[in-house]
C-alpha cells in the first residue's frame, strides 16, 4: 500500500522542518480512558512512522455506512449539529469554562487503525475519513483534514462546519486559527491534552493549554449510543512464527533497561505489546492486535488489558513469562505506584499517551519532595542497580521495541516468505478470473472487484483479514493515491483503462501489500511510457547494493530517476516497513523523500518498494513489492563494513503489455525476466488449471525488439 | 578538488548529530585583533561550509620550509618546545591565572587559506597542516587533527606533544580531554574563546571557561618575529566580470535587511566582502580576497580594511557605491557605536567571531540599562522602520550573501566558461608534454609535474593564482585524498601506475577545479574496473535531472550507486560549491553523503562533480568536472515546478583507455563521445600544434567492441 505526503496533515505542525528532531508530522491520540475519563495527549506519532501511519484511510467505514438518500443524508447532519450543540452547552458548565475544545482522530495508542468507540471525531462532525482533527469554539466549528479527503468532508459536514483543506495555499494551521478566532487571554480545555509545540503556539496570544485528564466532553454527550469497547478474545502467536519465545524477548529488553538506568519501561503501541508477547488479537481491523498497556520492569512484567479476552491457553501462556495481568484501566493507577516508590520509567513519548506522561511527572515531583529537595533515591535497589545518584526523572527515549520487532528473525522470515506465496495463488486465481470476466464484456464495479479478491484469499490456508481497505481505481480513480471503492457511488472497471489494485492481507505467518497496474485494452503510448518509468524506478530500488547505515531516504531518489528526466514524479514515500504477522505499515524504517527519518536499512528489516506515478482525472500507476533488507556478498568490503540489498517477498508477475521497449535497458529485460522465471518457479506449485495457465501466460521471457 | 569526510576532525564536536541545527563540525577563528589584542571565538565554519573548508591542505607550507637535515629540525623541535614553555610562563602571571589553552588554525573570518600571521598553531606547535588544534596545559601539551596529517604531525611535533589522532578509536575529543587532566573547578581563558558547546561540554566538569579579549598568550610570544599581516593592494573586479554593479547588490541586501527588521549586517567573511563590493585581493594564497570587514546599514555602508590597501581607483568605486572607509580596527568601536544607538544588527553567528558578537551584545545590555528594563527603543528611526516594540537583541540569522554569492548571474557564469575553455587549453598543452616526457623515460617527480603545469597554465591570459595546492599523486599517493607532493620527499611519476592530479586556477574572470586520473602504460583490470565506476558515477550525477528544492544530498549516491554494487565507496562528498573568480569552495550548497545541509540545488549554482575511489597503498581515482545548476526543458513538469539538471563547465578528455568496456551501457558511451566531441569543438581553437594533436587523439569516438 502507498504512502503520502506528510504536508497534507498539518493542521499544528508550526515550524516543522527537517531534521529529526522537529518532524513535519502531527498526530494526536483521542481519550480512551473512557472510565476514569482521562484525556490523553497529542503526540507527535510520525517520530515513529514518519511517513505512512497517519495517513491510510482507515477502516472508519463501519460508522459512515449510510444510505445515499437526501433524507436520510439530511438526518444525519442535523443529528452531528445537535451534537455540537450539546458539546458548546458543556463549555460554560460550572469547572469548565473553556472557549475550545479539539476533537482529533486517534485512539491513545496511536494506532493506525481504531475501534469504533475511540471515533469521536466521526461522532461529533460526521465526517468519516481516517485524517482531520475538529475543533469546535463557542460560535464556531472546523475541521481540517488533507487533499484525499475534501471532497468526502465537503459531502459529510454540514454547512455550520468550516471545512479547512490542510496544505491549501492561505489555509491556517489548528493554532494559528484558535488564535485568531479567540481573543486573547481566553482559556482552552482539550480533552486531550495538546502537544507542546501547541502550547507554544497558542500561548504566544496568551492562550492557555489546559490539561484535563477527568473529562472527555465529546463522551459526555455520546453516552448510551457510543460503542462498547472491542472484546475479542486473544490468541498465542505460535512459536514456528514467532521465531523468539518471550522470555528471550523480554530479557533483551530488560538488558537495555540495565543499559539506560531505566527500572521499567511502559509500552502502548498494541503492535509493540503483541510482537513483545507474542499474543495477537482482533480489536480493530486489519491490524492483528488487541487493547492493551504492557509495563516490563527489571524483575517482572504486567499486562494492562481486559480480562474477559484472556483465554485459558493465553494465561498459561503469560504465566509461562512470569507476566502477571491487570485490568486495562488499572494503568495509570500503577504508574502512580511506581513512581511513588522512585521508579525510573522509561517512556517513548512519541507513543505513550501524555495522561502517561503527566501522571508519571507529577507522582515523581510528589515522591521527590517526600524524600528531600534534591530527591535522591531512598529505594536502596534502583539506586544500586542504576548508579543513579539524583533522583529519578524518567528516561525520555524512543522505544526499543521498535527497532527489535523491525529486524525479523529466520522464523518470521519464513512466514512472511510462505504466506507471500499463498497469497499470490489467490491474486493469480483472482486476476485470471478478473481477465476472464472483462473479456466476457461483465460489467464489474471497483468494490466488486475487491471483495472478488477477499473472496479469493479467504479460501488460503492461515487467512485472517485484510491488511487494508483495498484500492480498486479503475482510469482516473487510480489517481487518488487513497482511493476507497464505495458500494453505491464507485465506477465500473474500464477496459480501456488502466486499472490499479494495491491489497493486502493478514495471514496467520505473515502479512502481504502488493500493488499491480494492469491494462485490459490497448494501452496508450503515454501510458506506456509513465508505466516503463515507474517500473524502472521500481527496478532500480530492488536492485541498490548500499552501505550499511544508510538510511532509507537515501536510496528513495533511485526509484524516481527515471521519471524525473521527463518531469514526472510522485508526492508519496517509497517504502515503509511491515510487520510480521502484525500491522501492514510500521517503523522505524522508511524509504521517502522525507529525509527526517534517519533510521538506517538494516538486515531483516522490510520495506515496501512502490514508486508510482498519477495523471490526475486520467490513471494511476503504482507497482509495489515488499523486500526485505539482507547482506550482499560484495567482491570487495571497503571501509571494512557489511555491503546490503534486498531480497524479495513478493512473487507475482508485472503485466509486461504495459512496458515501452525502447525505454528499458538490457539490464533491466534480464531482472524482469528473471523475475518471473522465479514467479513460475515459486507459485505455480500452488495453482491449478486456468489460474496456471495465467500464470504461465504471464511469467514468459520477453525480449528488447 | 576533492572533499573529506567531516568526521576527521572533530575534537570538539560532542554532541554531534545530523541536523541542520547541531552539525557535526567544529572549527576555530584565530585572533587577528592583533592591535587590540581581542581574540574572536570558535566557530561552526561548516555551518557555511559543510563538507569542505576546513579541512584542505592548505597553504600552510610556506611556514614549513624546512631543510630535510637531522640537525634542523632537531633545533626547530627545541624552538617550539621553548615557545610552549614561554607560554606555560605566561599562565600564572597576574591577571591571567589559567590552566589550559587551546589554540586552533583559523583566522578570525573563518578563511580557508589564511595569511602568515595568523598561523599561531604552527607557530606554537611546529605542525603545519591546515586542520589541527593545539591545546596546552600546565604540564602537557597536545595536539589533534585528523588521518591525513598524523604523518605529518608525528614528523614534525616534538617528543613533548601527544598526537591526538582524532576520530581513532579511544581518542578523545578536546574537551573531554580538558575534562579528564584538568582538576574540577580550575579556569581556563581561551585566546580564541570557545563556542556555546564546549563551553558546556566542560561545564559539566565545573571547569569555566573565561571569554577574553584583550589578550593572546602567543602572540605576547610570538612578538618581533612575526609576520606581517598582508598588505597587497586590493584591485576592482570588472563590470563585465561581475555582472552587477554594487550599489544593485547593496540595494539587494538592504531589502533584506528591511525584511527582517535589521538595521545593520556585519559582513565577516572576506569573499562575502570581496563578492559584495566587486572587489578582489590578494592577501591570502589561492583566494582573490583581503582582509576586511563590511558593515551595511539601511542607509549606508562601510569598509574596515587597511588604508594602504586602498588605491585611487578602489577609493572611487567605493566612493561611487557610498561605501566609507574606516580602518581595519575600528570594527568593535564601530559595532559599540551602533549598539549605543540601538541598532538592530544582523549577525550570521557561523562565520561572524565572538569579538564581534560579545561586543555588540555587552553594548546593548548597557544601551537597555540606560532605556529603561523593558528596553524599548527611543531611536525613532530603529523603532519605525522595523516595527519593533522590544528593544534591539540582535538578528541572527544566515547571511544573506552566501545565497546571492551562490547564484552566478549571465556574466558570472560567462567569465567561467571562458576561463575553463583558456584553462583546458593549458591543460591540453601539459598532458601533452607529460605524456611525451613520460614516453621519453624522462623521471619526473609529483612535484615537476604540479610546476609544470603552474608554468602552462601562468601564460594563459587573465590568469593569477592556482586556486589550491596541486594534488599531484602516482601511485599509492594517488590514495591519499589531500596528498600534497613536497620537493625532496615526493616520489616519481610511475609510468606503470595510475597518476592523479587535482587542479584548479584562479582568472580574472573565474576559477577552475579539475581532476582527472590517467594511466601512461597499462592499467590492470582492476584499476580498469574502478575506474569505469568512478566514471559511471560522474555521468550519473551530470546528467541527473531534479525537481527544484532538491539538496544536494539527495543526488550523492547517484555517483556512488556503482561503486557500491561490488562493495566499494569513497569517504569524501561529491561537490562542492565554486565562486566565481573568488574561492574554489564556497557554500551553501553541497552534494555529500551527509545530509545535513538541505540548501536546495538552485538555478545558476555551480558544484563539482567528483566522485572518486581510492585504494590504499595502490592508488586514487577521481574524475572532477565543475557544473552549474540549470533548468532543464523537461517534456512535463509534475508539479507545476521547475525541474533542474546540470551543464558542463569543464571541458577536458577523460581517458578512454582506463574504461572496462563491458562495464559502461550504451548510453553512457554516448555521453562520454558526446562529451569529448564538444571538448574538442570547444578547445581545439584554442591550441596549436602537438598539443591540438594530443587533444584530437583524446576525444576520438570509442565505440562497445
Amino acid at each position: 500500500m502507498q504512502s503520502v505526503p506528510s504536508q497534507a496533515i498539518r493542521p499544528l505542525s508550526l515550524n516543522a522542518s527537517l531534521s529529526s528532531s522537529r518532524l513535519p508530522f502531527f498526530s494526536f491520540s483521542l481519550p480512551i480512558f473512557h472510565k476514569f475519563k482521562i484525556n490523553p495527549s497529542i503526540y507527535n506519532k510520525s517520530q515513529k512512522f514518519p511517513l505512512f501511519l497517519t495517513l491510510r484511510c482507515c477502516s472508519s467505514g463501519s460508522v459512515t455506512a449510510k444510505p445515499s438518500s437526501e433524507l436520510r443524508r439530511n438526518r444525519d447532519v442535523q443529528e452531528h449539529d445537535e451534537r455540537v450543540v450539546a458539546l458548546r452547552r458543556l463549555f460554560s458548565k460550572p469547572g469548565i469554562g473553556i472557549d475550545a475544545y479539539i476533537i482529533p482522530s486517534q485512539d491513545a495508542h496511536q494506532s493506525e487503525f481504531i475501534a469504533e468507540c475511540y471515533m469521536r471525531r466521526a461522532y461529533i462532525s460526521g465526517f468519516t475519513g481516517s485524517a482531520g482533527t475538529a475543533v469546535v469554539t463557542k460560535d464556531k466549528s472546523a475541521l481540517w483534514t488533507d487533499g484525499r479527503y475534501f471532497l468526502q468532508a465537503e459531502k459529510q459536514l454540514s454547512s455550520s462546519w468550516i471545512l479547512m483543506r490542510a496544505g491549501s495555499l492561505g489555509v491556517p494551521t489548528t493554532s494559528e486559527w484558535l488564535n485568531d478566532v479567540l481573543s486573547p487571554g481566553g482559556r482552552f480545555l482539550f480533552s486531550h491534552d495538546a502537544a507542546k509545540e501547541l502550547k507554544e503556539a497558542i500561548s504566544k496570544k496568551n492562550l492557555e493549554l489546559v490539561y484535563l485528564y477527568d473529562l472527555n466532553l465529546v463522551d459526555e454527550i455520546w453516552k448510551e449510543s457510543r460503542p462498547k469497547p472491542p472484546n475479542n478474545p486473544i490468541r498465542v502467536h505460535d512459536m514456528k512464527y514467532a521465531g523468539l519465545d518471550v522470555a528471550s524477548k523480554l530479557s533483551s529488553l530488560r538488558a537495555e533497561l540495565v543499559g539506560t538506568g531505566a527500572s521499567a519501561i511502559v509500552i502502548s503501541m498494541l503492535d509493540e505489546v503483541a510482537w513483545l508477547l507474542n499474543l495477537r488479537g482482533s480489536d480493530v481491523p486489519h491490524s492483528p492486535v488487541m487493547y492493551a498497556y504492557l509495563i516490563v520492569e527489571v524483575d517482572g512484567a504486567k499486562l494492562f488489558v481486559d480480562n474477559s479476552k484472556v483465554t485459558k491457553e493465553v494465561m498459561d501462556h503469560l504465566k509461562n513469562a512470569s507476566v502477571e495481568l491487570r485490568p486495562y484501566h488499572s494503568i495509570l493507577s500503577e504508574i502512580k505506584r511506581l513512581a511513588a516508590q522512585g521508579a525510573q520509567l522509561w517512556l517513548d513519548t512519541s507513543s505513550v499517551n501524555a495522561a502517561i506522561v503527566g501522571t508519571y511527572k507529577s507522582a515523581l515531583d510528589k515522591y521527590r519532595s517526600n524524600h528531600g529537595s534534591k530527591g535522591k533515591i531512598k529505594n536502596k535497589r534502583y539506586d544500586e542497580s542504576n548508579g543513579l545518584s539524583e533522583g529519578p526523572s524518567g528516561v525520555y527515549m524512543r522505544s526499543p521495541i521498535s527497532l527489535a520487532k523491525a529486524l525479523k528473525n529466520p522464523a518470521e522470515l519464513e512466514g512472511m516468505q510462505n504466506c507471500h506465496l499463498r497469497d499470490a495463488a489467490a491474486l493469480a486465481q483472482f486476476w485470471c478470473w478478473l481477465e476472464e470476466e472483462i473479456h466476457n464484456n461483465v460489467e464489474l464495479k471497483e468494490v466488486d472487484v475487491a471483495d472478488k479478491l477477499l473472496e479469493f484469499r479467504a479460501k488460503k490456508e492461515g487467512f485472517l483479514d485484510t491488511s487494508f481497505d483495498t484500492i480498486s481505481g479503475s482510469g482516473a480513480n487510480g489517481a487518488i493515491i487513497h482511493y476507497r471503492a464505495e458500494r453505491g457511488s464507485c465506477s465500473v472497471v474500464d477496459p480501456n483503462k488502466l486499472f490499479l489494485l494495491d491489497s493486502g492481507a493478514q495471514y496467520i505467518d505473515g502479512t502481504t501489500d502488493i500493488t499491480r497496474t494492469v491494462h485490459f485494452g490497448e494501452p496508450t503510448a503515454r501510458e506506456k511510457e509513465c508505466f516503463t518509468r515507474v517500473l524502472k524506478g521500481h527496478i532500480a530500488l530492488d536492485q541498490a547494493v548500499f552501505p550499511e547505515n544508510t538510511p532509507g531516504f537515501v536510496l528513495d531518489a533511485f526509484a524516481r530517476a527515471s521519471l524525473w528526466k521527463i518531469g514526472l514524479d510522485y508526492r508519496h514515500g517509497t517504502g515503509h516497513g511491515v510487520g510480521a504477522a502484525l500491522n501492514v505499515h510500521e517503523g522505524p524504517q522508511s524509504i521517502s523523500y522525507r529525509y527526517g527519518n534517519t533510521t538506517p536499512l538494516q538486515k531483516g528489516m522490510i520495506v515496501s518498494n512502490e514508486p508510482g506515478y498519477y495523471e490526475d482525472h486520467a490513471f494511476g500507476i503504482r507497482i509495489e513489492n515488499l523486500l526485505h533488507v539482507q547482506e550482499i556478498n560484495t567482491p570487495n568490503r571497503y571501509g571494512g563494513i557489511e555491503y546490503l540489498g534486498f531480497e524479495k517477498l513478493t512473487f507475482f508477475p508485472i503485466q509486461a503489455k504495459l512496458i515501452d521497449i525502447s525505454l528499458i535497458s538490457n539490464d533491466e529485460i534480464e531482472w524482469l525476466n528473471n523475475y518471473h522465471s522465479q514467479v513460475w518457479e515459486k507459485v505455480s506449485p500452488l495453482v491449478e488449471g486456468s489460474a496456471r495457465q495465467w500464470l504461465w501466460n504471464n511469467t514468459r521471457v520477453i525480449h528488447k525488439q
